[in-house]
């Protein structure tokens, strides 16, 4: 087999260039399937007769079938370009085409990833491709525990749900073992050995290290109580599970100040609180700070307040950037020593999750920094991406959505925790979930585990084939996701070089000014212009506000109209605080206006995921063109919009 | 169009009967899908050229890409075999071809109903499909707000999550009153108004009705306060999105005790902890105990325990019955003008739901009772479960699951709330869904108000496409799901034929009595098998635990050697308690086995879902081998067990 997967073979193609294999593989999927259900009691009889078939009844409800499929298709016209390279706006592209026929094969089985009796097939499959992504993420897969979710926002609320559950067991484990005099050993976070008995307060409790967390429960129930202990755990009114939030100290959760809104509403179901989601500024690059996280530390530990978890971000949604997980890592590290506290790390890696896989060799190992930076993108010379993506084998769990960067159709989320010993935490068992039918894998009972319950098996069957194709390292899914990480670097020299556009309205000149306000730590670029001499970032959000209108996807307009389809966001002063001062000082903007509450930004996003520009000589049609139409959109604008007078 | 619909036209069938439709419409969907993407912008270069494809790296991913196909497709025929009259297991079965059909020509376009900008057409699709089932449920569809979600487990949290914080809501919104002196006129449950000033405790508050908590939350919004409200509400210690559960009273949920795990769990996610659910004994039909409903809210109002919601469920996923729901609102009704005091009335109808389209006239209107029983299943004759049906309008929201009784494909579960006032309780916004492609409808910007993300717009255009074809009453879907629920009737007469069965075993006369456990509300039956004369309850699910295995359906055998698969169920004495005292009665199991903690009766259980067996021939056919076949395992399990000595 090649070293490298020749892309091109992988995707439907913007002008569906592979129409015939993916036509020839669907068909034989489909008739394939149809001898699967004949052959299963051939001497059954047919249901349907050619008699039946002739049937006014059966004609006219295949009449009122097809004039209502055709409407449907009619109507999916309007649908989002997507597959275009012209499409440049939010992390959707045209998908592989191994998970698109891997889905649409397995849904005519229509199994039911709850329960392995439903789906022996798919729920094995989802367990191999949790363990692919955990075996991505660094992590030991026979020691993990990770399946699908319907997405990452599911993966989110199930992994907080997770650590909520394990870390406030320990009050419950101090309680019953204190009453009936039980010793068990705790390592504290610095190191030390202490008997539970000896523990004295719930901030200490609250504070134990994941390991030393999974290893108290999994010695809890290994001592002989000589009684029922599930029954005295499960009725304790300690126990969260059973009594709610009421009766325990409240926990924080630090997480970036430019989180996905998941984490909020994560918090909110969970009866946590937004409150005690505290935010971490961010710096210009809008990662993390880990001077400001340190501080936060400091502050909760000085407060006796306990931390439940630190969320590290690896491709914010809004703008792509990568908080640096190594020095969260190091933080807790010395956290761990210098306070004797520890806390979980969970990386929300929903979008830039797969991209890890640009980093690993085809033994899975960590490639060098200079290999990577030649090969992939010169930008990254500060070397803080590659970092981050080292140390995500240090943390303790990672949403990671195949639906995003892994190019799979919804629903296909996940959720990979490093340490299977968690899987106790949130087990609800449905009594007629048997499992008669029996795995030789225990870990493909899904059901009793997970926050959902029955869940689309074909969305398992589309990651197991994608990941059969495409390996997760770099010369598959590597290979793949740098074209995009290429083209953000290219888009970012073109818009630089755009910078400032001279353009000539009603025979004045007038300047504009570009203000790119990331280099990209994946493929996602935020980017807004200003005419120069405008010192008012209302008007300068109203120029943008008009050229976005222009640049966004509308039904209104007949497909062919929109040259090229960005997206954009408003970034909000009490979220980016100062991170913005530079670049609004460069585009002249007065910083006052900017530094007031619920003052914004407004800007275009593009994220660049297309697949397809690979070659020299579509890079340089397509984003030609895009220089030519954004240029002249911008002109639009201005002379319309009686920017100048 | 004909009144009623030929459902032979809408399955692909057991013998895959209707292949050669199905096909030519794929194939339509799928070219007309490559055509789209060549219309955009047509001017575009080709990716791919045809040398691109004679190249090694091309041919060899290919190589790959087919082999594993393959592979994928081989794994598959050691799938459960859903789409023959031989599987009566769980509740899947064979699919709309609409269903099937409408998700996989969707998913080639990858829209994602977060937002509406990234899928104006299936999210328009989603609402509409929502507000099918709003009105099938007797909901007005304009007033109600529903959406899809992957499971109704998620559909259930969400619910729970919404109920929650509109209940506490009016915990904050008294405290700034109060502190604001602003008088908001209330309406008490028992019809009275009353100042929000003067309503004393927060028991009052946690006991308002559903429709005075959505006024209230209106009402306190329309108010000008001179400031930034939304502030000081988000802010408030007592609002429990901002602090969690920590500093307000916990309010209880009711539940039947054969509820399905997704309630504790919910509860236990929520942060109310799954002691706050109490469980409401069943009766010997497994329906909600009225009188036990009663008892238990009398016992919290005297102990001023508010009374989060009632949850009442039609169609356990366990056994398939259906509480009494025009009860439950009866109860509501009295409980409001008695105490003074109400309580959201949710049903999780994930699995019944649909089946309210057999009441449902072509006007949607509820048809007479004698009219259904002779056209559906003459065995409701106690007319317990039409009235429960008929009751469901007056509800505050349902769980109901497409992908069950909706023959449409995972992953489809929905939510669906009477009063869409409510939306506002769970807003959380991405500053990047901006929008900016505009809807006429304002609620199909659904991504804001869920519980989840990112999601399929094909599951959405699939439930569309099979919802047009297939209407929402007596000639749609009622004509469909008539079948199964007229099965499950013949099959309830079938295995009451069969007893006793008479076996000669080595020239000795056995007979093995059957038991069926439950008149199916639906069509779910549950059925154990005695040996006459055997008196011990451990013996007999040793009989049926074996027999269980016999008919499940296993990977280790070949697809033909199942001649028909059934599920199972352990019914636990906490759970079902005295329900089942008459039926191990007549079996002549000594009781006192049974009533004991952790006791279990194991049972076979049926869900009829097959929509095939429609014609005489047919299910004589099937049901005439299921016998023989399985008086044959009985046989056989009697025989090699050693159960007769």
């Amino acid at each position: 087999m090649r070293e490298k997967l020749d892309t091109n073979a992988l995707f439907l193609g913007p002008k569906a260039e592979n129409a015939d294999l993916f036509e020839k593989l669907m068909m034989d999927a489909f008739r394939d399937h149809i001898f699967w259900r004949r052959n299963f009691h051939p001497e059954d009889p047919l249901a349907l007769s050619q008699t039946d078939k002739r049937s006014q009844p059966y004609e006219e409800t295949v009449d009122v079938f097809q004039s209502r499929f055709y409407e449907l298709l009619s109507k999916l016209k309007k649908s989002v370009p997507y597959h275009s390279p012209r499409y440049i706006g939010h992390m959707i592209s045209d998908l592989l085409m191994p998970a698109l026929l891997g889905y649409l094969s397995t849904m005519l089985y229509n199994p039911n990833n709850v329960s392995y009796e439903s789906s022996p097939v798919t729920s094995e499959m989802e367990i191999e491709v949790g363990r692919d992504l955990a075996a991505m993420m660094g992590f030991d897969p026979v020691k993990s525990w990770a399946h699908l979710t319907s997405g990452g926002t599911v993966a989110n609320i199930e992994a907080l749900w997770v650590i909520r559950n394990i870390k406030y067991f320990s009050l419950v484990a101090k309680d019953i073992a204190v009453k009936y005099q039980k010793n068990i050993e705790v390592q504290m976070p610095n190191g030390s050995i202490k008997s539970i008995l000896e523990i004295e307060t719930d901030f200490e409790l609250l504070s134990l290290s994941p390991e030393s967390l999974s290893e108290l429960a999994f010695k809890f129930f290994e001592i002989d109580w000589g009684f029922n202990i599930e029954q005295e755990v499960y009725k304790h009114k300690r126990n969260i599970s059973h009594s709610g939030m009421s009766d325990v100290p409240t926990s924080k959760i630090l997480v970036p100040s430019s989180k996905h809104y998941s984490w909020p509403k994560a918090a909110e179901i969970l009866g946590i609180g937004r409150s005690n989601i505290i935010p971490v500024e961010v710096d210009e690059n809008f990662r993390m700070k880990s001077s400001d996280l340190m501080e936060k530390l400091k502050v909760l530990y000085e407060a006796k307040s306990p931390v439940l978890a630190v969320i590290g971000i690896v491709g914010t949604t809004e703008c792509g950037s990568v908080d640096p997980i190594d020095e969260i890592v190091a933080i807790r590290n010395n956290y761990e020593k210098e306070y004797n506290s520890s806390f979980y790390i969970h990386l929300d890696a929903a979008y830039g999750g797969y991209a890890r896989s640009l980093f690993l060799d085809e033994n899975n190992e960590f490639r060098a920094f200079d290999e990577i930076i030649n090969t992939v993108d010169p930008s990254w010379t500060d070397n803080k991406v590659y970092k981050a993506f080292e140390a995500m084998k240090d943390v303790d769990s990672v949403t990671i959505d195949p639906h995003k960067l892994g190019y799979i159709p919804y629903p296909a989320g996940a959720i990979v925790f490093r340490d299977k010993r968690v899987k106790p935490a949130t087990l609800c068992k449905a009594p007629y979930i048997n499992n008669t039918t029996k795995s030789d894998d225990e870990d493909a009972y899904i059901g009793a585990y997970i926050l959902e319950g029955s869940k689309s098996g074909a969305a398992a069957a589309a990651c197991w084939l994608a990941h059969k194709v495409v390996p997760l390292n770099k010369n598959g899914y590597g290979e793949i996701i740098s074209i995009p990480v290429n083209n953000a670097a290219v888009f970012y020299e073109l818009l630089e070089s755009l910078n400032p556009i001279k353009l000539n309205i009603d025979g004045k000149e007038v300047f504009v000014e570009t203000q790119i306000l990331n280099r990209p730590d994946i493929d996602i670029l935020l980017y807004c212009f200003n005419i120069k001499g405008n010192t008012s970032l209302d008007q300068m959000n109203r120029i943008n506000s008009i050229l976005i209108d222009e640049l966004s996807f509308s039904t209104d307009k007949v497909a062919a109209a929109h040259d090229f389809v960005v997206s954009s966001t408003d970034l909000g002063y009490e979220i980016y605080g100062n991170a913005l001062n530079k670049a609004l000082n460069q585009l002249g903007i007065d910083i006052n206006e900017w530094q007031q509450d619920g003052s914004i930004v407004k800007v275009l996003r593009s994220s660049i995921v297309t697949p397809f520009l690979k070659k020299d000589d579509l890079k340089e049609y397509y984003w030609n063109n895009f220089s030519v139409s954004l240029v002249q959109t911008i002109e639009k604008v201005v002379k319309e919009g009686g920017f100048v007078s």
